[in-house]
Formats: C-alpha cells, structure tokens, sequence
C-alpha cells in the first residue's frame, strides 16, 4: 500500500482506535520482555559450563519461532480454527490475512505481534526443562515445529474458534493453552531425553545439582512478573469500543481493575504458598522455590483472572504455590524425570490447576444461570484435550528427533558442558568452576552436585 | 457483580476513564519492577553468602506485604486520614471501600494498586539497611507491621487528608512519605540490631566490607531509575479530565513535560554531585557512590518535582548527591551505624533535604501569594513528624522482636552467611569464595573486608 | 509561569495532547532504559578487572550528557538546522525555546526528553569500543563535545530542517543519526587510542580476550531488544492528530502495526544471519554473534523501518546480521583495531547498511513517482556528510585529548585494571580472577586471553 491509501479513521473511530493501539503495543513491549526473564530464570538455574548454551536456546527461540509463526503459525491458528469450529475456512485467505491484511485494518500486525509474544512464551517454556543435554540443533528444530504446528493447533482449538472455544471452555489469557502448554510439552521432552548425567543414582536416589546464580534466578522471576501483568492485564480487552449507537464506551475494560488486582494477589499468595510448604518441609525458605512459587500463583491466575473475586485469587495463589514443591518432588523422586528449571510444577501443574479452578470460582457471579456441572465440563475436556494434544506432538516429534541420534549431546560433551561444545565459549571465563568429582559409584563428592537428604520427601 | 452490572460508562466519560486507566496501569507496572531494581542493588552490596537472604527478603517484602496492605494497610490509611484531618470516617465504610467497591467505580482498585507499589517500596527499603544479620521471621514481622500500620499511618496524615495534608504538608510522589520513611525506618532498624560482625574494631576505626557484585548494584540502580519515571511523572496526575462545563481537558497533565524534565535533571545531577564529592576526597570516581547519588538525586527530587523549575532542579540533584558521601561518613564514622546498603543518605537524607527545599524553590511561581514562611511550616512540620512516628514505631517494633531474641542470627550462621543458615542454599556454589581471615584482633586480613584507610575523612 | 497560567486545553485538542503524551512518555521510557541495556551489554563484554570502570562510564554518560544535551546541545541542532536548511535562525530563540517554552505548549519538554534519549543512545556506544584503556575524565570530555556539539550538528544536518534533510536523507528512527554516528565515533576513537596491550601480537597474529559474563552480555542484549520497541515503534508518530476541519484522525500511525512487525522480523532475521555466518566459519554457534546480530538486526531496520515491507525486513535483517562477524574479522585482523564491543559492526556498518538499503526497498511503495537513483543519491550524501564529520569530529577531539596524554591509561594501569586505577573498587572481591600470565613474547599463556586460532578466518 502506498501512503496515499493510508486509511483516515477519523472522529470517534480515530480516539478508540488510536488508544487501543497504545495500550495493546505497552502490553506487548511487557510480554516481549519476558524473554529477558526465562533467558536469566534458565540461566541462573542451570550449571555455568551449560550457561551460554541456554542464553542462544533463549535468543534463537524467539528469534527463529517468532519468523516460523508469522509465515506459517498464525494462520494455521485460523485454519484449524475453522476446521474444528465450524466455521468456513479459507487456507488462502488465513495467509493473507496474515500476510497482507486489508489496507483498511490498522490493527492487523499488531494484533498479530500481541499473539506472537504469547506463542514465543510457550515455545521458550521447553528450553528449561531439557537444559544441560539437549543438542541445539534438535531443540531448534522442535521450536520451529512447536511454532509453525503445535501450539497454533492449540489456539486453533481455543481463541480461534475451535471446538474447545465453541463448547465452552475457558482461558483468559493462556494460564493453559500458553503455560499448561508449555509446561506439558517440557515435561514430555524432558523424559524422553533423559536425565542429566549423575543426576539420578542407580539405587533410586537423587543428586541435586543446584543452578550457578540465584541472582539471576530471581532477577528473572522479577522480569517475569513485571511482563506478567503485560500478559494479563492487557487481556483485558481493548480500553475503548464503539457501542452499536456509535458511541465510546469502556467495554470489558471497566474490569481490568479486577484484573490487575487478583494478578496482583495471586503471585503474592503463590511465593507464600511456597514458601509454607518448603518451611514445613524443611524448616528453611528455600529461594528458588519462593521465587517459582510467586511465579506458579501467576500462571494458576491467568486462565481465570477475569472470572475471580479476590479472596478466591489468594486460593488459587496459595494452592498453586503449595502444589510447586509436591509436584517437583514426585516428578523427581518417583518419576525420576529431570526437569532442571521446574517448568512443569511452574507452568504445567499450576496452569492445569488454574483451568479446572475455573468452575469453582467462576459460577457465583460469571454466569449466574451457569450450573457447575455446566461450567466444569469443559475445562475438563479443553485440559484433557490440551494435555493428550501435547503429549503426542512433543513424543512424536522428540522420539523422531532420538531416532536420528541427533537428539542429545555426547557423554564427553555433556560432561565438559554445552557452552564448550556447541557454542565453543565460556561464559565466565575468570570465575572458577569446580568440576563435580565423583566417587566411583557415579555420586558426585564435591559440593556442586549434591546428595538430596531427602529433602523434599 | 455480574457482567449485567459493567458500569456502561459511555462517550467522553469512557474516554478520559479509558485513557487514564491505560496511563495508571503503565506506571504501575514501572513502579511494580522497581522491586527488581531493589533486588540488584541490595543483592549487590552483600557479602555472597548473603545474597539469596537478601533476594528471598525482596521477594516476600512484595508478597507478604501487598496482601497485607490490601487486607490492612490501605483502610488504615483512610482511618488516620479521616480521624486525624476532622473529616469524619467509618471503619467498615473504609475497609469495603477496599473489599467491594461500588460498581460503578471502575478505578477502586487500580487506584489502590497505584498506592500499593507505592507502600511496597517504602517496605523494601529497610531490608538494605538490616543486611547480613537479621532473621527472616523478625524482617518479615516488621515488614508485616509497616504495611498494616506504619507507612499507613504516615499516609494518613498526609495524603489521604489526615492533619499534615490539612496544614499544608507538600509531598508530590513520596520523597519523604515513601522514601524518607523507608531510610528512617532502615537506619533506626540498622542501629537497633547492631552492625556487622568486623564493620568496627574496638578501637573504633573502620572496615570497609564490600559487596559482592558492583555489576547487579548498577543494575539495580537504573532500573530503579526507569521505574522512577513511572514513580514521579505517573503521579503527574491522571492525563484526561472532566470540567465542570463537561468537556474533556488536560488538568495538572498539563504539567507533565516539566515533572518528567526535573526528574531527568535531578538524578543526573545527583551522580554528579556525588561524584564530586568523592573525587574531592579521595581522588577517584567510586562506582557505587555514582549510582547511589543518582538515586539520592531521584529521592531529593521526588517530593518537589510537580513545583519546581529546571535550575532548581539541578541544585537540588547536586546537594542530594554531594550529601551523600558526607551523611554515609557520618553515620559510618561517628554513630557506628552499619547501614549496609546506604539506605539513609540515599532515601532519607536525601528525602528530608527535598521535603525542607520546598519552600526556597517553590514560592516564586507555585503560589505567588504564599509567603516562605508560610510554605516551610508545614514542611518542618510534616518531616518531624513523620520522622518521629517513624523512628517511634520503628523503635518499638524491633527492640520488641529483640527482647524475643528473635531479631538478630548467632554468630556462627553470621559468619557461616545466612543463605545457608536461613535458606539452606548457595547462590553461587561453583564460584570461589574465600571468607575472610581475621588476625586475631578481630580485623580480617584478607582482601575481602578491607580496613578503610580515612577513605571519606 | 504559574497555575494560573495552566494551558487549558478543553475538547478534541485536550484528548489528542493527553493521548499523545501518554504514548510519548511510555516510550522514552523505554528508550531511557537501554542505559541497562547498554551497561550490561559492555560490561559483559570486557573482564572483570574493567567493569566497575564501564558501567561508571555508563552512569556519566548519562547524567553528564543530559545535562549538557538539554543545557547546550538541543539549541545547537536547532541552529544547526536553520543555518544549513535556508531557514532564518535565531540563537537566543533556539535556546529560550529549551529553557523556557511558550506556556502554552505542554508537550515541549516531553519532545525534548524524546529527543535527549536518542542522544544519549548515541553517546553511550562509544564507550563500548574504547573499553579498557580510556582514562575517565578523557571519556567524558569526548562525552561532553558529543552532546554539546558532535551528535547535535548531525541532528541538525537532518531531522531538524538541515541541507541533508531539505535534500530527502531518510532516516526514520535514527539507524545512521543515531546509530550510525556512534558506532562511526566508536571505531574512530578505537583507532586512535589503540589497541588493548597484547590483543595484537608483533607477527599481526591475534589474541582474542574474552568478556567477563555472557550472561550479562544476553541480558543487556533482551533490554536493548525491549527498549528499541520503544525506539521504532515509537518514533511512529503521535497517535492522535487533527486534521484541517478539526477532527481528530489517526495520521500516520495508522502505519505503526507495519513499524512493530518489521522490526520483529528485522532483529530476529539479524540473529539467524550472524548465527548461520558463525556456524559457517566455525561450526558452532557463537552466543555473542547471536546477540549481537539480533542488535545489528535492529540497527539495519532502524532508518528504514517505516518505508519497508516485511519481506524487505527479512532481507535487511539478514544482511545486517551477516556482515557482523565478517565486519568484525575484518576490522580485526586487517585493521588491527581493538573495538571491544563491535560497536562499529553492530552500530556503525549496519547502520549504513540499513540507510542505503532505503532506495532499494522503499520504491515500490514509498513513493510510486521517485526514481530510485533520486531516493538514492540523498541516502549516499547522507551517510558520506554524517560519516565524515563524525569521524573528523572525532579524530580532531581524540588527538587533541591524546596530545595532553591524558588519553589512556598507564600500562601499569591498565594491566592491574580500571576498576582500580580510576575507581579504587574491585567489582568482584569475592570472585577468582586469575591474571593472564605471558610466556615472554608478550602472547598470554593462560586461559583468560586465547591466541585466535583463525576462527574468523
């Protein structure tokens, strides 16, 4: 289009339309810079020689999903949108849209840019769960797929008008389709790839290997947080609409108030939930798990931030804090799946969580003719439907990648760490890095990579 | 309420409610992240082995206290307000205000988040000051308390009507409500528990224990300086209004473009001023001075900056910076306080001077009518009586938890760092550490705790 | 002025200002924000003996320059502007229109401060390049001339009405003015001071010293990424104007969703360029290439980014990121100049890059009637006027500087590092930092400084 076809909103139009552009344009800015959190949360919970191998896992995820999701992810979000929805679908006209949209419709890229961020949020959820093992290679190639198929399918069948959209079910901002997403298909990669080395012992028990900075750890979970109220409250709809007389009205917006308090009070009550149960546990406040149990309050709340009044925010925050060091530790001690950032207990379990807590605190004022049974069916079938979805992709493509032998590094490359052997660097070249030793029965003795005292049991 | 009862506002009421809300809601969120800015500056100042104490405390500071302050804090604060300035108050009427706000008011609740983070920050504040010795339970205690009562109380006095605010008690985003309370509290917290182990010898000569990373300090320090916009321009007033003829208008935003200039000025100017200082003293540009005297420049600015022009600006950024080396000597020197962080001169030396500077900057053009004395009464007024309830409650409050002997570590978990004694974890456990060796006169010989040579006489 | 003289601005006239300056002041913000970025970005790049001495220089850069911008610099593009543009000047104008705007205008300021994080966005590139070996006071008296004199003439040249911009030099959002111009005063400077001792060796052979903290590094990286949304995007135009019969209209944001997809695609396509040039060359992916190719992304996109379409985007975006590691061999290995930070390939060459690709991408729609050579020759003009003055600015400021000998730092100095020579700090006191150890001919033996084994060869 040329400049002489720029479209002249003007008048009322012109104020809703210019103002909905600032608002959903910051919101992105936030949720893009959620990046800069997972990028310093991963790197600050894996070991040093494996640092800069995360840091390129972070930078190339969005750098490579988010081309991947312009040319083919968003429309095929449209076009399984249209097949299991119902509705007509055109699979030329879903790329256009996307390509070439409407010289008419200002709001056609940044619309497309605000559900991008999302989509990249649930692609780089993956990198922490297989950190220290995985080739990159074989994690990029899962990116592109997970950008271009497996997670549009997901809004396919959700907020582009599917059949889980259609029937009912419910997710405000992505607590599931994004976090749950993310966080099942982390857990599943994470499996199949296998535990780090010296991470398990053959008699069952557990090695802890603790990350390299809680510095960066919790400067992430804070860049997190603070994008998260990007990722929340700008769902909140658009501040302006026109109503069918023509007038500005503030729409679903008059909520978003509600919004950014139960956001607020959910992460709250999610690092003190956490905290309760790692206190009982232990009798210490573990750091990492306070800072990823403020970060599981957020995820619980997302689905249902605007479907919950404040007492049920702190619920919900309490439950999903509290269920972050249960869950890690059975996936840990009876699963025995290394999940290195605890992107399942964070992002999984707790999005999960959130989705079927919708029913119980959603009826008493969302829709008041709405009985639970109604309302909870569902939010049981979208996760269950969500979850097998996943799973399935994430197998096939993982096992397909394994079969290829170019799945996970080399023993010798995984011992020497990442950085050196995928990207020929060395993060900190002036700091000193003991390398575990062992004993001779696989059991590191060194104070890197520690024996869990039954820690979390 | 239900979705039938969304406050239907329409035309140029929605507008300037849509607009405002979209400009609350971004500042909030700057001002939110600042507890990521406090976190690097306070990480970064400790001893390694206390660097996961610190980040826990930050974490909770936010999480303990924003439930507190909604539950608490903010009803209080109208309480106060309405006892203390003869407006008449209800104490349920102040608490549902809270809980279940009408309706029909769309901004309830994004206005309380506004106050919120303006709480929290005064909250985290005297963590810095406490560094390295105080148990968590006794810091979350008191932090618990100064969200529920003691910033509340100083709110009410002053903005939210209570008899400073009715005598004329000028303070524009919390130069001295938030931050000279928060350096007040820190430095009557810092002296009460006693500083250090090594800080002084008995002879009562100096050492200089340094914090671990001058790189998360600075980081700490500009993003509080971005933060900081949110705090000062975002407290500019809401953009839009209604007049009283119905037409939408521009109100106090008006003054927008000068809030953001001084500001600007202001902490540039306070780098620069305590840059100067500590060149003049010793000869080099100390790092740590340089973003402290920008964030002391920020603080000196803060209370002023809706009522002052750019020269004054700058004078009063160079005072605010050059103070501080000169107060953190002073304390350091003469009381023996073992402020760690430099809360005090940084927050409340520099809130104090820009609260008392009102009256000399002020009277030429904010109220031509008002003499100097009648501008600086309120000012003496207001900064002694919030510095007296400060320290008053403050005081009570810890040598209470002292009298439990539950305030301060033993020396072995002192020593031993509180990351291990109070979280069980090591923020860096692949980097050397070495613990200082002392001579045996309880001066540590090696280069970690270094005797300061009269570096600020 | 005082209250009484409040503009009150009523109506359409008040939603379009207070719509404006919302956007406005979002995005400098962000812009303000790259400091971190910036700070980070270098400090990770140099060793840890230098970081306390870069990040100061961070810190000055900022609040002296500001300070001189607003004082000095701002006026002088004006009049810079008017001398060269044919416009009538008047130099006492130009500065009271700084100083002391018409009452009436409450947006003046606010485009002062948008522009004044432009320049400093200029200003702080050039100590990434000098890193090491500059004495302070030498940087900062560069510092100083560059916001007084050396960055505003260039503005002037082009944005502010001069011969470059009366010609039709395009540069949207400052990819040559501001970007270009640093990276060419960085590489200028670089020459001049030289290199760091042994980065070269007498035979031409090359030792490569390695950065202290990718992981910062990454982190400066995400924050740049995030505040050049404010950049771009928000160098699209005010979102609300009015138009001749007084209606409000969207003017050319209209455009912005083009502006925010370009530039996404821009940074990620510069990521995946430098990354394949990398893996090329070497068979590994170099963290720092992707991070920096992701900012050389961002920098080709910067001056074109409303005249391209996203194909183009892609293209650019490749390019800039691929001529990143081959620029940096080059300057490298054949100039034997020590550009610590590639400031020049991610700043400089990349920002030439983007300008002269204007004609190539920006015929076809930008303006269907221009022929390429007449969109062609201002470009060409363009960057031959900005980038001989800035290096003949440069040149003459550095010489000078050098012919005091106050330009660099001892050899002692700067063997034992800045951080203690210039700043009497150590950054990490509690971190091992083994010195390089020579073997005699002046080629490091250990492992902090590698001999290149022809990696960019």
């Amino acid at each position: 289009m040329s400049l002489a076809s720029l479209p002249l909103q003007t008048g009322m139009d012109a104020i809703v339309t210019g103002v909905n552009l600032v608002w959903v344009l910051t919101v992105t800015f936030l949720i893009f810079f959620m990046h800069a959190g997972f990028a310093m949360l991963e790197a600050g919970q894996v070991r040093s020689k494996n640092v800069a191998n995360q840091l390129t896992k972070n930078l190339l995820t969005w750098s490579v999903g988010v081309i991947v999701f312009f040319l083919v992810g968003a429309a095929v979000s449209t076009i399984v949108g249209g097949l299991t929805g119902g509705g007509g679908v055109s699979i030329t006209e879903a790329f256009m849209a996307i390509y070439a949209p409407d010289a008419a419709s200002v709001t056609a890229w940044t619309d497309w840019l605000f559900g991008a961020v999302f989509a990249m949020t649930a692609a780089t959820i993956v990198s922490g769960a297989v950190a220290g093992r995985a080739k990159l290679r074989a994690y990029i190639s899962y990116t592109i797929l997970l950008a271009a198929v497996i997670y549009p399918v997901v809004v396919g069948f959700t907020w582009a008008g599917g059949f889980l959209g259609a029937m009912g079910f419910h997710d405000f901002a992505g607590g599931m389709i994004v976090h749950g997403m993310g966080g099942l298909a982390g857990l599943t990669a994470a499996w199949i790839i296998g535990p780090r080395m010296d991470r398990f012992n053959a008699d069952g028990s557990v090695n802890v290997i603790p990350g390299h900075s809680l510095s960066f750890a919790v400067l992430g979970t804070l860049i997190l947080a603070f994008g998260w109220y990007g990722f929340n409250v700008g769902t909140a709809a658009a501040p302006l609409a026109l109503n069918d007389a023509g007038e500005v009205t503030l729409g679903s917006f008059a909520y978003v108030g509600r919004v950014a308090l139960v956001t607020t009070l959910g992460m709250a009550a999610g690092a003190i939930g956490a905290a309760a149960v790692a206190m009982q546990k232990t009798g210490k406040v573990d750091t990492l798990y306070v800072a990823n149990g403020l970060l599981a309050g957020l995820v619980g709340i997302t689905s249902i931030a605007d479907a919950i009044v404040w007492p049920g925010a702190i619920v919900v925050g309490l439950l999903a804090g509290a269920q972050l060091p249960i869950v890690f530790g059975f996936i840990e001690k009876r699963l025995h799946i290394d999940d290195v950032c605890a992107v399942f207990p964070v992002h999984g379990s707790a999005g999960i969580l959130g989705a079927l807590m919708f029913p119980f605190f959603a009826t008493s004022f969302w829709n008041g003719s709405a009985s639970f049974v109604s309302l909870a069916i569902p939010q049981v079938v979208g996760v269950a439907v969500i979850a097998l979805w996943t799973f399935g992709a994430t197998y096939v493509v993982f096992r397909g990648i394994q079969a290829t032998g170019e799945l996970r590094v080399s023993a010798e490359h995984e011992r020497e760490g990442l950085d050196t052997s995928e990207h020929g660097v060395d993060t900190y070249p002036e700091f000193g890095k003991p390398e575990p030793v062992t004993d001779g029965s696989g059991v590191p003795v060194d104070g890197t990579v520690r024996t869990d005292g039954g820690k979390d049991e």
